[in-house]
């Protein structure tokens, strides 16, 4: 065995000699971002030896300089002797820093009060489905001496008009000291079902009946954001988001999914998700809220369906394999406690109800929260998260369908793409002269990177500024010092040159990597127009296009427009809509009719395969071009092309 | 710290100084018999100190000459430097040696058929609660991509008729494999309530339906029985029976709870009964049957109210303080995982219903299998096992109560008194001249003790030789030298002489013991009085007379009238039935029918608390007389005595 050292985190592991530096990191709980997770195709898991002699070699993303230097990727570098390792800063800091949607954005107020307004506009009550009563039970004495439970069984017959009433042992274990503490005056907190019966899941001494709390938890791919809620008054009383730990297994859910099949992984996996991202959010939560975590007895979740398998232990698998089955779409009762979950072990988990293996509990909770169930007019909801998936209808109808556009639009699968957290590049404008950018930064930093919003900004950019043509090759016919091409031809675009910003190595978007983002945008398109053209339709039926999910924040619809991600449709029809995974959340854990409500959208809700549908494949190569092969579909941008003479 | 080092078991452990001797022996799971728990008024923890000196002294337990060779009682003596301890042979191996009624004794073939028909001739099936079905479910495809859940509840729907099907989550963590792994043929295991609605608790590959095992339990205060059940054919396929292990913390419910309201002691009497107790008879009974604990998926448990409460780990203590009320008298739904017991997690624990706090689920079920409920005549059951619990009704109406009567029917309170294993006196006769008694001992040992069966004889006995006068004093006019008496002129009787049986002190009955016991029969017969008198009814109106629990197989009816613990009816009246409450676990385990009518006479019996009826107290002072204070009840023993010349 040898030692490893990871600075700057200063934590000292054994390690079998030949162990992968990823592998020890994990073990030692250092964060390593590793998207692709160790096969090679990221290069996103750079460290740097400091000490000590390693196995490693070069690769496409690993230059010969840079080794002599000591930098290797971590995934493919195996210790032979005592190492001290110096992790990437922007690394560990990565998931603190990272801009995540939780309800707390500059345009959330307004669309908060409009999703409660949808609620209650359509006859909806918010009252939650736990309810708190505070009863004064008849003391036992000789002659009236029936159990205690049996004690609380009769009084909420007699007085509130359950007959029928259950609970589980840990409260049965309470009942005999709480009782007599409080003089038979007690609080219970139940959820009724039915009329007349009732579960009762917590009971606390006296009158508690106005401190009744819940969660709601939106569990995306690479976020997580929670919030605290006084669910009397339906204040938020605490807000919290972090990254998804599990991302050191990989950026998306296909890898996800891949590592849980390991010997351990599903559980390293659901290790990651409760005790080292939820876990923490919430005791963050209760401690700026000061409540003490007994009294949070309500938890609403969504996630896509791999999040909530992972989440529940569920081998995820065959949510992968064809026929793409999920083992569960609505979860059964599940306790706080069987997930080990940092909240009164009787809280009942309400996860949010999934259609198929890729249109998850967030895109309900999502669709709950936008109206579309009550719109008069015909909505899109486009939620952009690390997947894109779509949804289409208005009260009468809806359909769904998922598109595979893997993790672009949050930075991955591009060799200079990162997540939107400081020192990301979110927007940017190239001069027409001079093929300068002008950056905007997240937080103002140095440039690390570029983000989903940025890619786009500048794909449309290098577009019209005919820096690369319609199928994003770049123009070799510029003599500029931005714009190179090495020695298999392959050119890169130059975004900010470690000279001129003092960084480490300079930003630049690849050939491969336009090709990838057109690719990711070529499937979120076709899947829009499939799902359209599948009911018979062309997007003139649009009345609104919601954008939700994290990347509509910073995101330009105009250039979106451009680069044939978003048809082409009036710019006063897209309307963001924020977090509206958690902001569904919100509302089913307010109001039982909104519950019952998402039950509803859920059960009517029509799932379209795309990869069975007949036409889709020719409308994603299409689709794989700027902004289309058919470039009458966009006639804006087939204008604003003609106009900088592009073709 | 200090070295205690346990012989014969060679267990070694560390102690602090001033720690006492039976403290230590628990922390090292060595057994030593505590029935009074460590208030210095039983004596039965009487151990040798072999090397080492020890903090102790002389009580009445122990005399001058024993403390000399050695003999301490471990509750009394103090640790103060390193010892060997030597635990009693007869300590250790006492739980394994004891007689306990587990439905393999001689009679209980025919007391096992009688009751299995009483509930078949009433109409009942024998079907239990938990049901399997081999389901062969359509295998998904792209077009029919419903959930693994989702198709399940499809198919029960749609084939068995259940609209509404549950699980948790352990159900859905095996569901993606299992399906897969047998192509979509499964056996679910699932409770049905009402019509439509069913939960299923196990879910296995391919076929199973010929395998369906549960377990019936009853939990006695001493001693604890079980078996193993093919659910289909009813055969009883193992059967174990042991100790409680909670008897190193007590005797009796009263020491036991006391000791659960110590700091841990809750704990420490749940992990006895669970993982002392019950998980080794499990196991035992698995690997004598050849089944795997997966497949077991029922249970039903019946024990006293003290029992039930301390096998799900509630705070006993308000069971013991007036007005006394117990916590529950019908546990809700528990999981086997719950209490960690050796069986499939899912497994829904049955606790058969209490009535109050000292009668309990062991009684409603005993009067299951006793069949009271279709009785056209009028039955008397007493049960005495640790405690006196008596039932009175047929098939109109049942009464109920429960005497204080303490363990000296299992010998406890008894200064030679113990429990019916191996070396206890069960039977006694005394020679009207010579006072010799001649003793029927437990497999033909050398005499250890007496047991209930023996005491009852020894009593009834002494009376008729003219040895004890109808109070229970020593006749002080008899030269004999079986007969002494102290320096405080309390006399005893020697019923085996040390030189005699070559065993190490004299087996002797004190006035004292003689005393204890005329309370202990006095407190059930002013039971069984009050009970028919608050009825407005004398013993004129029993027809049957049912006798259940262990003392029952070896106890004399005639001697038992003799001393005024029954009442003196014609003997054939008298029935002895066996363990009427692992009985009536088998039936309510094997037919749901049973178990509905278990529920409804446990609703139906009406619980009269002795201590507050206003003729109990003089009840009970008339009884502590032998065989009563008015002897015209005892007409049968008045005769006898009165042909003895004994008044």
């Amino acid at each position: 065995m040898i030692n490893v050292k990871f600075i700057p985190a200063g934590i000292e592991i054994k390690a079998r000699i030949g162990e992968s530096l990823l592998e020890i990191a994990r073990r030692a709980n250092v964060f390593i971002d590793a998207p692709c997770n160790g096969s090679l195709s990221c290069g996103k898991c750079k460290v740097k030896i400091v000490e000590g002699q390693v196995d490693t070699k070069t690769n496409r993303h690993i230059t010969a300089d840079e080794l002599k230097t000591g930098y290797v990727l971590a995934c493919d570098t195996k210790v032979t002797e005592d190492v001290v390792v110096e992790t990437i800063e922007g690394q560990s800091s990565y998931l603190a820093g990272m801009k995540i949607e939780d309800l707390s954005g500059p345009r959330d107020h307004e669309i908060f009060e409009r999703a409660k307004a949808q609620v209650l506009d359509n006859g909806m009550k918010f009252s939650s489905y736990v309810k708190k009563d505070y009863i004064m039970i008849e003391a036992p004495t000789l002659d009236d001496n029936i159990s205690d439970w049996d004690r609380i069984k009769r009084h909420l017959r007699n007085h509130l008009g359950y007959s029928k009433v259950f609970c589980r042992l840990p409260i049965l274990r309470k009942l005999p000291s709480i009782l007599r503490d409080s003089e038979f005056k007690v609080t219970i907190t139940h959820i009724p079902r039915g009329k007349n019966r009732t579960m009762i899941v917590n009971i606390e001494a006296g009158d508690t009946t106005d401190r009744l709390y819940g969660i709601a938890l939106d569990i995306g791919t690479t976020s997580v954001a929670a919030c605290l809620v006084d669910l009397y008054q339906g204040k938020l009383l605490a807000k919290a988001s972090a990254g998804n730990a599990q991302m050191k297994y990989g950026a998306d859910v296909i890898h996800r999914i891949i590592y849980a099949t390991k010997k351990k992984g599903l559980e390293e996996l659901s290790h990651a998700i409760i005790h080292e991202t939820i876990n923490p959010l919430l005791v963050k939560m209760y401690r700026d809220a000061g409540i003490d975590k007994e009294e949070v007895i309500a938890f609403v979740a969504a996630g896509n369906t791999t999040m909530s398998h992972l989440l529940l232990g569920i081998y995820p698998d065959y949510l992968r394999l064809e026929p793409y089955i999920p083992t569960f779409s609505n979860a059964p009762f599940i306790k706080a406690s069987e997930l080990e979950l940092e909240m009164n072990s009787e809280t009942f988990l309400y996860i949010t109800p999934s259609i198929a293996s890729y249109v998850g509990g967030d895109i309900t909770a999502g669709v709950l929260a936008s109206g579309i169930w009550t719109s008069e007019e015909n909505v899109l909801l486009i939620d952009l998260g690390t997947n894109g998936e779509l949804v289409f209808g208005s009260k009468d109808y809806m359909v769904t369908c998922a598109c595979s556009a893997g993790p672009a639009f949050e930075g991955g699968e591009i060799s200079c793409g990162m997540r939107a957290a400081g020192g990301a590049i979110e927007r940017v404008e190239i001069n027409r002269e001079t093929y300068d950018p002008k950056l905007v930064i997240i937080n103002d930093e140095k440039p690390k990177g570029i983000c989903g919003s940025g890619i786009i900004d500048l794909i449309a950019e290098m577009l019209k500024a005919g820096l690369i043509d319609r199928r994003g090759k770049l123009n070799k016919n510029l003599d500029n010092n931005r714009i190179r091409f090495d020695e298999y031809n392959i050119g890169e675009y130059v975004l900010a040159f470690k000279e001129e910003w003092d960084i480490q190595e300079d930003i630049t978007i690849t050939e491969i990597d336009i090709d990838n983002f057109i690719k990711a945008k070529g499937a979120v398109y076709s899947g829009l127009s499939t799902l359209i053209t599948s009911l018979g339709m062309d997007f003139s039926i649009v009345d609104k296009i919601y954008i939700a999910g994290g990347i509509g924040n910073s995101l330009s619809i105009d250039r979106a427009i451009e680069i044939g991600l978003f048809p082409d449709v009036e710019k006063d029809k897209f309307v963001y809509i924020g977090n509206s995974s958690l902001m569904g959340c919100y509302l089913t854990l307010m109001s039982e009719d909104a519950r019952k409500k998402l039950e509803e959208i859920s059960n009517h809700m029509t799932y379209i395969e795309l990869s069975v549908y007949p036409t889709y494949m020719d409308e994603f190569i299409s689709a794989c071009f700027l902004p289309h092969t058919d470039i009458e579909r966009f006639p804006t941008v087939e204008k604003i092309l003609k106009d900088n003479k592009i073709n």
